[in-house]
């Protein structure tokens, strides 16, 4: 099967490294060149001509902003998308533009499905990631194989925004659970118990999950670099929820508080480590220096 | 070895049935007559009484009011407590009481230890419970066994302040995880995406731990009826936690948006609810009714 | 002096009565037609033929999007505005877009000032809107004669983005103090204090200026009908302050209370009341029905 | 009249200070001596030596503890307290101490209002503060001339917890405006506009009330040596809002923000600046040192 894979970050690295591994074919495009290098895949000048002539488009690129411009350029993946073809948006977008994206590719006679996915590149580059998977019945038949390959399973949605939407359900969830792993050590801390018993007593009960185990040792040893997940990246993430939920008219007051948390963080000078650490910012209101 | 109950609520009732079943010699009493009955328990008529001979007092009571005045009444705790003793205060109470309860059984020379438990009374009565001891190494080592009695794991503390401290730190956790659960469901169900899918979502991803299972599958379906701890237990816990974050100078936003909806949930009259109602609170926020 | 606006909403139709009451010459167009009826004004079919032959051109216009959109058009403002006229953005738009609308004139060259007002149409009409005028002296000079007729005092700034900027920031005050009043109201009611005498308390003592008199009647009334400032209204002006703040890192926890509850509202069914009635919301999670 | 203080704190003697140029005859008690000194006022030994034969008794004392035992206490007011006199509690007390010190006057034929006063002890010199008298319409009409002495003006309630209900509305709209000017403080400044220059543009357009100006002016300047109203009193007085909020049922969140804040400005060793200083921890989360 031919697959196009266009963006490669580290996420859509790994992905079409994956995708290679398991004997697909596949077409790669990335915006600034010398990304393809050491991947046996074919390499495009532009995303529309890795489009053409593949089964499946993966596109993997970072911002709203950017799946809008990578979609409808003259040279995007419109311009080149089969009619046969799915292009399969992994990208974390907001709700609003899943459904955009839904409502004009069907204006050209082209499918999208939205299937955004959970997991980290090395979860990608051994088939772990969680999909997503929102569209028409039929497309998503058309993409398991690739769904299959890259994730070990796959969460289906009778369209794109509601895809999105889990996707960014779930990060809401990520974000709150490190504030409340920041409150619940820092208060531990300032009445003498150390971060790492609080994690233990926490993870040993009943909030053993791999969330919670993962970030919680993390926050507790201080350990914020290298990111895993960029600061800045988690404020997008935190902000589509928000944007999610003006839209569909929702408080949600603990994403606000999350939400304050990463701004003084990157106020604060700490672009370069991973989100988790928006609980230096909570030690720091709370005196520990 | 002989033991004294103080307090046959449902949770010093499980406790008490535990311990006669591990073969232990019960002494017990209660401030309202009658909560004894059914149990090969010695009833007694004080809290004095009921400690006098006793190796072990465990009191389980329900507030910082209740505990201060069971202790010091002239026919309280203290008046019976023997030298050789320790008295086991279980109850969820202040970090500030932890700490003065140690001070004020040491002016009478007499033992203490705070051992707030996590777990329900069906875990008590199963000998599940987790318990956070907290006072002097050899007061604990006396209580060893009733804790594995009562309990499937210990977490020890060198003093009874910090052992409180982690009780609330736990329900602090708990209180937010009702919070973000209720977030989540809620902007998925305003999205068109069951509440049910949002739990199966999170929970068979990353999101996996007891208290996300069990709570989230309650709040999905809309249990609250009958209650497994009850909204205004609820917002004592999380009061305690706020109340450690005064004296401690340690603010913790989070928990003031628990604490805000169940006030709600308290002043809509939903206050015969398991406190996991909150999200009713929410989902009226929403615009769901 | 020859002015054209651009934009008939209540705000626009009031300036361009008063406009003409204090006799310059005006031109005008709107979208929807029909709109300049009973004004003595010179309509057009355009925008770009309102700006013809105009030295200013005031436009006054609903939301960031419309603004763009009647700006860059092929029949929009700057393909009429001429070299020597100066664009006057009155609307309340994002510090971002304020910055941006300043960029594109120049690269045009043509000159633009943001200058967002304070006050309502019958303030315009009566020329007693305070004026925030943002950009080059010299295109401030020009306008000068158009302020002084709409507004009694005009605050200079020395570009775009900050007078967008403090317009937000009083809209931020302006939300805040609605948040306020009924948090004070409702906490007064709940104890037995009338509303209208914790106005009272409030005006008369340390707190009476316009905007806390004059919502906190309203509010205490209990009248959000006919609206000033419609719900939806309010919330875009809240997320101008938090978009801001975004871009600032600057955390807002108090806009985002405000933000939330009338979020709130508006799922509420309460889109056609004035923002003030935000309070209805918190009456009711204060179990006030 | 024979006037006696309980309490000679800046407030308390700044009240005797002030009794005593309008021909009142003053008796006073302090806990720690040497307070008095330079007044010509009878000294007394106990608060209930001061108690005897005044026709009103005035309380002025930092806590609600400090308030429960002065009153309660062997040689305390109760004690000296004659049938025919009125206990006037001036200070800042809770809610519930408010309803609380009704009863026990009543249940001993004594007399209590509760009377909040609002200004600082420079309006109390000058007979200028806000009296919120709470209790039995005889009661107030004996100390009216007490009032009239140090107030501009006195509120009347039927009962004591309003009265000092209404204060701590007071304080809870003077916290919030604090947050609310920190906020647009802050987001200003971050975009170039200079703290006194937002102060000017709300106090000089919709916002002009002594609070807003005083504080703003102080929180532009950074003026917070001597503190007027000291950081942990402030502290006090929001958690004194917010616990009449769980005792009524009601959500507060924007005091919840101010509470954090405090908490926060507490925590990073700002306790000896006046309560704006919050506005230094605001600034700290946005990126300004």
């Amino acid at each position: 099967m031919q697959v196009a894979v266009v963006g490669l970050g580290s996420m859509g690295r790994a992905m079409a490294a994956r995708l290679l591994d398991m004997g697909f074919s596949v077409r790669a495009w990335n915006r600034s060149p010398g990304r393809a290098e050491g991947l046996p895949v074919t390499p495009c000048r532009s995303a529309a001509e890795a489009a053409r002539g593949a089964e499946v488009v993966l596109s993997s690129l970072a911002s709203d902003e950017a799946v809008r411009e990578v979609v409808s350029a003259p040279d995007g993946i419109l311009a080149g998308l089969e009619p046969s073809a799915v292009h399969v948006g992994t990208s974390t977008i907001s709700h609003e533009l899943g459904a955009s994206l839904a409502r004009s590719h069907t204006e050209r006679q082209r499918r999208y499905l939205s299937a955004p996915v959970l997991g980290r590149p090395d979860a990608a580059a051994a088939g772990r990631l969680f999909v997503f998977a929102g569209g028409d019945e039929s497309a998503r038949q058309q993409c398991r194989p690739v769904f299959e390959a890259i994730g070990q399973r796959t969460f289906d949605f009778p369209d794109a925004a509601r895809a999105n939407l889990a996707k960014i359900v779930g990060n809401l969830m990520l974000g709150g659970i490190l504030e409340l792993l920041g409150e619940a050590i820092v208060l531990g801390e300032k009445g003498g118990i150390e971060p790492a018993r609080t994690v233990e007593l926490l993870t040993e009960t009943a909030f053993g999950c791999p969330v919670i185990e993962g970030y919680g040792k993390r926050i507790a040893a201080g350990e914020f670099e290298p990111p895993g997940f960029r600061m800045a990246l988690g404020l997008k993430d935190v902000e589509l929820a928000l944007s999610a939920g003006d839209r569909l008219r929702t408080p949600l007051p603990a994403a606000n508080v999350v939400r304050d948390h990463l701004l003084a963080a990157l106020a604060g000078g700490l672009e370069g480590l991973d989100w988790a650490a928006l609980t230096k910012v909570m030690r720091y209101e709370a005196g520990l220096r």
